[in-house]
């Protein structure tokens, strides 16, 4: 008989938006959440007993519950009330898995003194992963669609060249990706103190940007070793961090045609296909857990 | 025999790229430009003779070119100069229709003298057609994907109840929307002197969020025409605003069944089906020329 | 003051499924429906007052409960039932716009008895659009992503030449679309006998895809131009169809480079920019009404 | 010094079209295809080195050339034939990882002999990811958007209730899902014969549809145990299948308000949150290698 492996199940992407009120002053939390839990659930696959089965409706009703019970100070705070939640209240679930998108809104500036009205900002999504198993923690930050471009100090020359290489060696070029990347926290333990997330993830944003800027770059893995290297070296509560950064090509038009010179001005912005450049950065001595693909194809 | 109608062709979704070169410091357009011609075109549809026709393929290299030879001052003048080089160039060309859509860039700030590095904005994507037939520009700007939300000062009552209504009235409820916005600029005349494209842009973005913020609104009709309005009492270059607001429904999650007040804190952000709300605004005395549609299902 | 003109509202993107069944043969139809209402609705705008708003939750009831009361023949028949309730039901509404998508199912063929299992079919999304005021009906019927390819008699060339012209002649190329197409009924009138929607849809794909494949082309045009001519030609019920056809650009590639000839064997498939194709097809003697826009930027 | 983890990098999505001439009958493979090397790259991350780089270009002119000189039989064949490139003919490349995406196409038939049209077929897209070390061989093939629903034989009762348990038991509801599924075939070695990869997808996409329709469920993990045990008992090729399963939500709608009965007729299809069922089967002794993660949020 085949046999059943790992397995998991719950409610994905339960979208919950979260209104605090500070008088006249309000503040949006806007998240997307997903529950996924796994345990004693073979009889559930052999012969379809839920006896051990919390249905993916309650994982829904208690993530809109724990909205109100615990608030929402971050999306890994709100995330680890809930690990915690299922692992502990229900004896057949061993491991709970949470994951959350969450989509930043700005403030519309008004004459008055409310502030009850906001723009969605628009440039990246936060994410966040919290993993429990009862007795430790993983929690994986991270960002995706946050588009960069350097639009010089970027060259590509020196490579491999086979019977299938046509490609022209470049000397200044644009460098344009859009950051997908993932972070893992060192900690693990509810006695350790826990970082402060939302202070984290605008240290880890600002860091990568700014790397991605300074960097006079050789080749995209350069420029993504230094992003990642220097978030290990100036956040300590950070022990890996992956990419996966398309190279959005972005290719001088010929214009020598038309009579026309083009002096690195006039590009043609490409969608299919791209360079995908993916790699993990490590605190020395540390072992990787952040999973090879950060996305399908 | 079955007789043609109204047709044009060309090439859309242009990507280009510019860079502007003031010594260190680079600045961006970011398009995507879609070129539509018509005119004498009986004959390539009836017997596939392409005589009178320029092909999609030149439409796209004049954009490139176009890009050099005369930058990229705004959507709206890159625009004109494009429809206005196929009316006049090519005989068999009777109008030309120029859609642009546009997409921002901030800069990352670094320490040192340069200014090369750009984050993706990505609030809102802009937009502009320009439509011309060799004597008069119809000039229809506009914008998509900006998503706004009040918290609160939004209501919904006293409406008609038919043996099909439900929904209990609301006094104090979200109300959200993603703007997607045309307008129309009253110059049409070369003549005349043209507006500042992109400081209207700015002005009209502004006006629209105020109005959004500043609205107590007991109907999402109500708030579209405050935008509406407010934007064609500001801005004398503009004659016509239209809009498609979809209610983005963020419903009061139940809590009772678990014992738990929902004092309008945690929402429930639905995808489908939504609220759709069309309407123009016009100058008095002025005929519509925006269409009705400006979103496809 | 500003002035409100066209203006519309309603509930968009309704999902409804209905299952029927004939003993333990079921049958389902599966639709996204969207409701668009117009009429005397000055006030709801510039004052906020709904007294003659129905409101956009109880369209959407409407819809569910005319799945059960009127069951769910054909999309059209669906769309006229809505349409007609909503105009003669409430005096404020002048005009009811419903438009459909509609998802199609084959049967899992299983060997029982039974016949409750299906996969979706997915090769093109069937539309329609009903509009009536009152009196006269207008009924626009279509399809989109229907993907087609000729993968030789297809040609390009004698086209216009002028200095931004560097594309060669082809005179063997691939040729695929991504078809877009809307066709209107010539039926207005509650006293004409209605036309059998379902077969007509069987009908109009049928040629669609037989005038596709037929025709040796030497324009995506021309091609255009067949196929809807061939509708109007074997469809009494049908005065005007409207296509929009994006050039699927297929470059062969070149393999020179690598000492390998390239026999019109290998090709790239390109995203953008495309060409795009737009043209009426019009029954002698008809004035066309379906809008020039069929997809937007 | 922060350390470098695994890295991959290489040409994402180049889209591949192969046509094959057999007199006056066309044959079509159209393909997605994406390459990963890794090795010994950490000079180029490091300093920016790319003296161990074939460029991404490079790997995108292989696919293309490959496609001519070993034409396209399968998927497979054709990701094997790249894969054994790659770590054989570039020393610093230790693993190849190609992944393909299938897109499949029907023939238009046309009255003549000619037989070069064709539909796009649109039912699900067929994948598979060839890895190759330099001595043996994983070959992971599967399909995406495989959409199926049955409309009774499926049931939900007998599961946990908590606190946060509102969910109705139900006897007679829709079971709807969108398969994504991966299986694992036990060839792993140039020795071993290959699987005939054309026939062995046709019959798994059978069998997986057979179980699918001929399973009473009481849990969509039990459907989804029934499809997995069915390959792995039919097909000896495969040792191990992941699925992905979310649960697409048919809620009967309440017509109850409206004085109508609701017997199991009109459902409304929600979009998010959905359950999500994910889970492996495996041939007894066999080690899983399949990544949990077949869908990224």
């Amino acid at each position: 008989m085949p046999i059943l492996g790992q397995n998991q199940y719950g409610k994905s992407e339960n979208r919950v938006v979260k209104i605090t009120r500070d008088g006249a002053t309000h503040h949006i939390k806007d998240l997307n959440v997903s529950v996924a839990l796994s345990g004693d659930m073979e009889e559930v696959h052999y012969s379809g007993s839920n006896a051990n089965v919390l249905p993916t409706d309650t994982t829904k009703n208690t993530v809109y519950a724990f909205a109100k019970e615990h608030g929402i100070e971050s999306s890994e705070q709100f995330g680890i009330h809930l690990a915690r939640h299922f692992v502990t209240s229900q004896e057949p679930i061993r491991t709970a898995r949470i994951r959350v998108e969450e989509y930043s809104w700005e403030r519309i500036e008004t004459p008055g003194e409310d502030a009850h009205s906001f723009v969605r900002q628009g440039q990246e999504t936060r994410l966040t992963q919290i993993t429990y198993d009862g007795s430790s923690w993983e929690v994986v930050s991270g960002l995706k669609d946050l588009t960069v471009m350097n639009s010089t100090n970027s060259e590509f020359w020196g490579y491999v060249k086979d019977k299938y290489t046509t490609l022209p060696e470049a000397y200044d070029r644009i460098l344009a990706t859009e950051v997908s990347s993932r972070w893992r926290f060192n900690w693990t333990d509810d006695a350790q103190e826990a970082p402060d997330w939302e202070e984290s993830y605008r240290q880890v944003k600002k860091h990568m940007l700014g790397a991605f800027a300074d960097t006079y770059s050789l080749s995209l893995q350069q420029t993504l070793y230094a992003m990642g290297s220097r978030i290990i070296e100036n956040r300590t509560e950070i022990d890996e961090v992956r990419f996966s950064l398309p190279n959005k090509h972005h290719f001088l038009v010929d214009l020598e045609p038309f009579g026309l010179k083009n002096d690195n001005e006039v590009y043609f912005a490409a969608d299919r296909p791209y360079g995908l450049i993916e790699a993990t950065v490590l605190r020395d001595g540390v072992e990787p857990r952040i999973p090879v693909d950060l996305t399908n194809l």
